[in-house]
């Protein structure tokens, strides 16, 4: 069954929703133009379509295999990635210096996007190659950059990210991998990594690994972690590869999904010491650290629009195909395709609904991204910078949590027949677990969310970000269209309980006189959720507003008419769940700790 | 990581909630006392827990396998099922006469709960073989059950049903197996049946199929079928087995989860006609077969309690293990198990509360079931019946789509390596997506529910019940306790929103003048977890009064006080989404199915 990328959808979320045209004023963007972004994504989408997605059952089936050392990826992923490398994929939103295309993250999400919809375990190698790149742009010297950032911008050697230990996952103060000085600036690295992404295949002749480690004599907790590059190969001066570095993978796991990705655990230093070198500053590893993680959080928020997009494309297929049962309205005599029938029209417009507001909002979000970086005015990139940060945890985990449910949902249309394993629709159901996973459960999201993002300003940005939503509804309610006024009256219904939220975290804050931090902990999630729920939703509602212009203009009928219908239902399906989120939290803050820890 | 069967909580349940002293008083359950429940109750765990649950990751990881036409279960099974056999477990809930031990399944349910709970594969095949007895009991000639009811009843033989075909999944109407009418009386059968559970294996001497089909010349449509019996021996007078019958297993199917359970496809009268003996009456199959999927619908609901308490116990068992990050309220200095982190807490008390309201729910719909089919007094069993017939899609609808939720969040729990195989915790989750699927999906117990159980009364049963649960607030309210106050105002919500949703249902029946079909079904799954909620919600709102009376006499104090604070939790953070689900429903009636088809 085929894929389709959704160019056309992600071309409305470009230009009327991030507004492209106005990213594409910011110096250095100058070529990014919708005719531009088109041509980008016709052509994404050929090699996602043509050449990556085949691949993706065949990764779940043949998935990747570790022996003696060396880990063997799904046969045909090394060619499709060299066809990758060769078409400049992992270089298009990073410098033009450094042989990228250096367009806008607006256009680079819904290449990542697509590729994801296509199969996450490939997209995987490229998205930690992003984090990569990103952390040496930021903090690497130029002796760093110089030596790395080229090879790894075309994608011919891979990139990956080294935090987790054994003992040490979500927390990362209690990183062990030690770091021994060298009197010629380099450091011996010994340790254990565990769930390593990519830690070891052979699509890339290099491996560049960035490692949390402690330098010997370095301050206990975070404040004691550094970073290092650590490759593969040791890269010689001419940039030629040169002896074996002491990293080795000795296992790789069995997982529930994504099994073409190989998640590799990864021993330093068995040999002697692998040879590391210092990103940036001693202990201040954790702080680069983010930079690369905030990339690849943004990433897997990605990840789940794309598994919900290729579940929904599924899911539609088969209820077209599937004849069962006379339809309840009489609308067809005698047995009709399944999409005829009421639930299975609620359950593909929840999907296709959740997948299009997730988009949406992670276009915005991507446009903020690149003012925030690259717009030429102080003030405007403080704005754009503060909206990208209340989003990136929205993206990843509204979109994530989300696509479990449109991936089970995806299962369900099909019946009995999603169970089975050579139908497809279960392989997404169990790739999309990850997603809310790894980069941060949705958890430690929703805790950047309460603790960075909410209460260190006492809500400010969020009530600003607000009373933008207040300005769609009153311009929903000024068109005054049906489903304009429906649309304006959800939004409101869920700004108003959002803001209800936002006042319960502020005012129950660890600073605060009232703090109840496990109050307002334990109704972190539910806040994400009703968070993510309303600003997908806000930029459905602006999509709307466009849609029926375009419409009354008679231009692109059927597509703006099914935005409208789309984005309404999202308003009364979807949009109706903030309520009992917010009831949840405001009344369950006590009730969620108050069972005692022997009673479980 | 060991299985504790919750025996104590089930003993509550069956106590104070579904009144088994009651039960006992109608005759013939004589026997049942709370003294008989507990021992019934311990006997089985110590099967279950020491023997069928250690066979559950072996299931998964050496599924049963096919091979020339025979399924080879995966080791160990077919001694454990002897031990099942030689126990009597089969017979549990079955007549003394032929062989059972004549308990009541208010009993009975809860062994069913912890077979299930130890290994869902395991537990298909007694499951099906009770749907075979019942409709051998209810609609069997007296020939037919000499024959087969106490082979069937002691589980020497096992039983399965045969309804779904290629064509014919949801929509039975399309039946297409051929019954040609034999002198004898007998007939032969010819077709395809697909998705057999337990259609072919190795755990018993035979199989006693229940098998739809069309006797030549019938209506066409579900007014025209027939139900057979169709065993895979054919059975002497003297009971001795005789010659192979003409059904063989061409192939089982590879799935996402329950992988030992064989799921096969069944070829019958390949070799001339495949013997069959007719149940009851020609074109009266349909409804026989109600009784056995009425039977295996609620038994799936105990499917899905079973799992959720399974994966509850597990994440229990991980969060209190597992050490990370320092508790937000200070409670601990420094790294702390993660059960100290109330993110966790909220995720592991999701996890309790609902499967402890579903198994309560449960556990009075068995009680009703016995009276509705024991009680001497005919009023006392039609009321009981029409309880019950209301809970039937509810235990199995609410229940299900509930595991889903609550096995998702047993792998978040354990983070990285919940996805990790080897965990264990991701075998629950892929087990459980079949439980709202096969037996009538959620969507289908939904049209039940609309239909038969709400629509066509005029919703009185249903406000008949809101009644009751308006009393249950009354003494919540008198009680005067915190906890009780705020459980009596969230019942009171949920009722309500039920009470509109009801309205509106039968408002917009297919019989009433303003009908609106689509707007009601679109509306039927949010419906049923609307009902589900609320009536899961109920039973926790009269065990938080039974604890209050306990705990004031100081009975049994730890317990009851757990069951207060679950039953509190379980307002302030599942009942609470009633309204969301309320909003959604009589708002978007409409969008559900506003998207023209081709626009998908």
């Amino acid at each position: 069954m085929s894929f389709t990328a959704p160019v056309k959808d992600m071309l409305f979320c470009m230009e009327h929703l991030a507004n492209l045209p106005q990213v594409a004023q910011i110096p250095g963007f100058e070529d990014a133009s919708l005719e531009t972004a088109q041509a980008v994504l016709e052509e994404s989408a050929k090699l996602c379509e043509g050449v990556i997605e085949p691949l993706n059952v065949p990764g779940d089936t043949q998935p990747s295999s570790f022996a003696e050392g060396k880990v063997v990826t799904t046969p045909g992923f090394k060619e499709a990635y060299q066809q990758y490398v060769q078409g400049g994929w992992q270089g298009l939103q990073h410098p033009v210096d450094f042989g990228g295309q250096g367009l806008p993250k607006t256009i680079g999400a819904a290449c990542v996007e697509m590729l994801n919809a296509s199969n996450i375990s490939f997209a995987l190698c490229p998205l930690l190659t992003d984090g990569a790149i990103e952390a040496l742009l930021t903090a690497g010297s130029d002796a760093l950059k110089a030596k790395y950032l080229e090879k790894l911008v075309s994608g011919e050697w891979t990139g990956t990210m080294n935090l987790t230990e054994p003992q040490a996952g979500s927390d990362l103060a209690l990183v062990r991998t030690k770091a021994e000085p060298l009197p010629d600036g380099t450091y011996k690295i010994f340790g254990t990594k565990i769930f390593i992404t990519y830690g070891e295949h052979d699509m890339a002749e290099n491996i560049i690994h960035l490692v949390l480690a402690r330098v010997a004599g370095a301050p206990e907790g975070v404040k004691g972690i550094s970073l290092f590059v650590v490759p593969k190969f040791l890269v010689n001066d001419d940039g030629s590869l040169g002896a074996r570095n002491d990293v080795h993978c000795v296992s790789i796991e069995h997982k529930m999904g994504i099994k073409a990705s190989p998640t590799a655990v990864l021993q330093y230093g068995d040999n002697g010491g692998a040879i590391g070198y210092l990103v940036g500053e001693e202990n201040r590893g954790l702080e680069y650290m983010f930079i690369m993680m905030n990339a690849a959080r943004y990433g897997v928020g990605l990840q789940g629009i794309g598994v919900s997009e290729r579940a929904y494309q599924r899911a539609v297929q088969y209820a077209r195909d599937r004849v069962q049962s006379r339809p309840v309205d009489g609308s067809v005599a005698g047995s009709a395709a399944i999409i005829h029938h009421p639930d299975v029209r609620r359950m593909l417009m929840t999907m296709r609904s959740v997948t299009e507001a997730c988009r949406a909002m992670a276009s915005t979000a991507a446009a903020a991204y690149d003012a925030a970086h690259h717009h030429p005015d102080a003030e405007v990139r403080k704005a754009n910078a503060a909206f990208y940060e209340f989003m990136v945890p929205l993206v990843k985990g509204y979109s994530t949590e989300m696509s479990l449910e449109v991936t089970s949902l995806g299962v369900q249309v099909h019946g009995g027949m999603g169970f089975i394993e050579e139908t497809g629709a279960a392989q997404y159901y169990r790739d999309a677990k990850i997603l809310t996973i790894y980069e941060g459960t949705t958890a430690i999201q929703a805790n950047d969310l309460v603790g960075r993002k909410t209460a260190r300003d006492g809500g400010e940005n969020a009530k600003a970000i607000a009373a933008q939503i207040a300005k769609t509804e009153a311009e929903l309610r000024a068109s005054g269209s049906a489903a304009a006024l429906s649309m304006a009256d959800r939004l409101q219904s869920a700004r108003e309980a959002f803001l209800q939220v936002v006042d319960f975290v502020v005012g129950k804050a660890k600073a605060s006189p009232n703090a109840s931090p496990n109050a307002v902990y334990a109704g972190s999630v539910p806040y994400l959720m009703l968070a993510g729920n309303l600003m997908a939703g806000w930029q459905m509602g602006r999509a709307m507003l466009v849609a029926q212009d375009k419409l009354a203009q008679g231009e692109d009928v059927p597509f703006m008419q099914s935005k409208i219908a789309t984005a309404q239902f999202y308003g009364e399906h979807i949009l109706t769940r903030t309520a009992s989120l917010r009831d949840s939290i405001l009344l369950g803050g006590e009730s969620a700790c108050a069972l005692p820890l022997e009673a479980f």
